[in-house]
């Protein structure tokens, strides 16, 4: 008899929440006072805060920069536990989770898996290019991008080296063109001076968008600056231009044209998590899952989704795969659960849009929230501002050094993250000198 | 004509440098005003700071502090270039070595490859643990460690959980104990937060050494000193124990016992890099390769070898692998190279002993330095001084945050290291929902 029997009187009700991003974090401190057991489960032992994810793929951040250990962020949370697993399926009719370690049984399950790439279906696009996701992606972009200058350095033959330097970001949202903008700025001014004698007006950068503006959810002025600033940045943008096929140094457009491409940086799109076709036999557009306005899954009330993976339509529009949504849904579920269990009845969801900016580069970025709308290095600062904020909120390390010795001295280990790497399926990667 | 034209009166002989370790590094600087070109050679962009390599595995640091991009460092030696490139070979009579990217002609050659971790021939171990040599060795040493706890978090059989919580560190030395004494902080501090319902006293660490004391090279005063304040930390510590075989959650003693083992870290010993054979067919104990006093390889006087490769004896013992020891002679050879080239004569390397410190977790060490024994708590604030000291001089960098900002103001990115990962061979990896 206890907080786990089902029969007991002081039973607690079990909340797994799959995923810990935006969306799952918020749930579980939305339910941290209440009377249950929150279980939060994900592949990956950090919360990765996605909107500088970008930073880690040019080189700017290091992965413990923008990742923090699960575990470390729920310890004040009393009532929550952590699980790493992958997720394989959901049996919805009897409140069990199925997982690579074992199942998982629940009173009240929260579904927010996020998002992944989307490839449409083209497996070719798949791997012949990289996504911006996660901390593999962005090391391998990193990885990928510096292989080419060092293999460019050796070469004699100035066609090679350009081939070698021709890099290509396919998708115009605010991730491809922020991946662009930075892409150009470690080119142009850290790589120029890590390789001295080598033309760095060799490297291209080329931003492909299949629609006729960058950043559609912006006005068009905004778009328009946008485009400029990227431009000043010397990266060449390709508007009305679609992917069809990539090839080895290539890549193909819809019209037919070739386009000679080392390296393809995929952002074109997302779409929901794989869980998603486990919860619904009819999938909304980009596989997102339609969820009633309290974000219950239709006939399953125990059952929320929320963040990039749910589908709801607010002002005639779906909801933005962003943040802010998520975070927002994850203390609404919260509140509907606690509702739940004192049999009242769950509220609707209310996106309150505080707006969104996309920076591009070092001294440029477009906000729109509200009336306001800023460019430039205006736009820019307030960017720095809200991110040094959220950054600081999300992580309260203010230096290497400091703490390095202050961890040394509490005690905690900052960068205790599992990083997918060639090491984790063997033992060790052992090469031999030099 | 010019400068890299053999027949032009300007012509500046060519130093390759193999190895971008504190040997490398120290001949590029020493020979920055010489006339002369340098190329540094290595099969990592950056150079690592090895001893603190152990703090990367037990998660209190991140690679970038403690690597830094070889171009970075490089960028004020004007007569110095870098490429990246795993060297095959020597053709000592030809002067060439062979590269996985070409050939590279010298008018003298520095090989400081450094050395690797010494499985002594036996495969079987090889496969069955991890070597503390490389930031791949780090970040999977750290990865297996957090996957064993998580995994153990499934488990409600007691017996399964302790065996996966079976750590055992192979060698005595400088490396096996601090790398005993990190990881026993981080399970009996950290994790033990992060796993608040696991009995923590599950987790074993177990030191084997197959002397009759730890650290060697010290006075038997420290070495006791260092054995007890393991002890103190719970890790059990075995000597005159030598290991003979590594199974899937064994391993077996060479006196026939079997011992349960979750993960072995093996730190046993070090020989020269592969490249030694390419310049000697008498290679010395540890497959290091004699030289003469002036750092020469006998009957090549362009070739030099220096660091952990190099086998030299100073007062009736070979000179320790010690990165101070390497810092040396890169200067003497800097100085012998200049020599020679003036047609003047190089002078023998005479190793400065400094002393060694090792340090045992987060406030003991012990320190011999010359009439000088330190340990303990003061033992700790001298070595925590010496390397604070060291890696401000070796990392300007004082804050993440102030780095942020700074680096994004002076347009650098401190982060630009190419770290082996899945991803360097594929594209990228990703996996489905959650």
């Amino acid at each position: 008899m206890g907080a786990t029997d089902r029969g007991s009187p002081d039973y607690k009700p079990l909340v797994a929440v799959v995923g810990a991003g935006f969306g799952g974090l918020s749930v579980v401190r939305g339910l941290r006072k209440a009377p249950v057991r929150t279980m939060l489960i994900d592949r990956n032992n950090y919360h990765l805060f996605l909107p500088l994810l970008y930073q880690v793929g040019t080189a700017l951040l290091d992965p413990s920069e923008v990742a923090q250990p699960v575990r470390g962020v729920m310890r004040s949370v009393k009532n929550a536990g952590f699980r790493l697993a992958e997720v394989r399926g959901v049996d919805l009719d009897n409140k069990r989770l199925d997982t690579d370690h074992g199942l998982v049984e629940y009173d009240y399950l929260v579904v927010s898996a996020g998002s992944v790439t989307n490839f449409f279906g083209n497996k070719n696009i798949e791997e012949g290019s990289i996504g911006l996701k996660d901390l593999t992606d962005a090391l391998t972009l990193r990885n990928e991008v510096l292989q080419r200058f060092e293999t460019a350095k050796w070469t004699t033959d100035s066609e090679v080296r350009r081939q070698l330097l021709k890099f290509v970001v396919v998708g115009g949202g605010s991730t491809g063109i922020e991946c662009a903008g930075a892409l150009a700025e470690l080119i142009r001014h850290v790589l120029k001076k890590d390789f001295k004698e080598m033309d760095i007006s060799d490297a291209e950068i080329t931003l492909l968008e299949a629609s006729d503006s960058l950043l559609a959810p912006y006005v068009p002025k905004l778009r328009a600056a946008a485009k400029k600033k990227l431009e000043k940045k010397h990266v060449r943008v390709m508007l009305n231009t679609a992917v069809e096929k990539i090839g080895e140094n290539e890549l193909q457009l819809s019209d037919g044209t070739i386009m000679p491409a080392s390296l393809v940086v995929w952002t074109a799109g997302v779409r929901g998590a794989e869980i998603g076709s486990a919860l619904t036999g009819e999938l909304q557009r980009s596989a997102r899952v339609a969820v009633e306005p309290t974000l219950q899954l239709p006939g399953h009330p125990e059952v929320f989704v929320i963040g990039d993976l749910a589908y709801l339509e607010q002002k005639g529009a779906p909801l933005p795969m962003l943040a802010p949504v998520a975070t927002q849904q994850g203390k609404r579920v919260a509140k509907n659960i606690t509702a739940l269990m004192k049999e009242g009845r769950p509220a609707p969801f209310k996106y309150l849009d505080k707006g969104f900016m996309s920076t591009i580069g070092r001294n440029a970025a477009v906000v729109q929230a509200g009336p306001l709308r800023m460019k430039g290095f205006f736009g820019w600062l307030t960017w720095l501002f809200v991110h040094l904020v959220l950054i600081i909120s999300f992580r309260s390390q203010l230096s290497i050094l400091t703490n390095w010795a202050w961890n040394y001295v509490i005690n905690d280990r900052p960068a205790r993250l599992i990083i997918k790497s060639q090491g984790q399926t063997q033992p060790a990667n052992r090469l031999d000198a030099p």
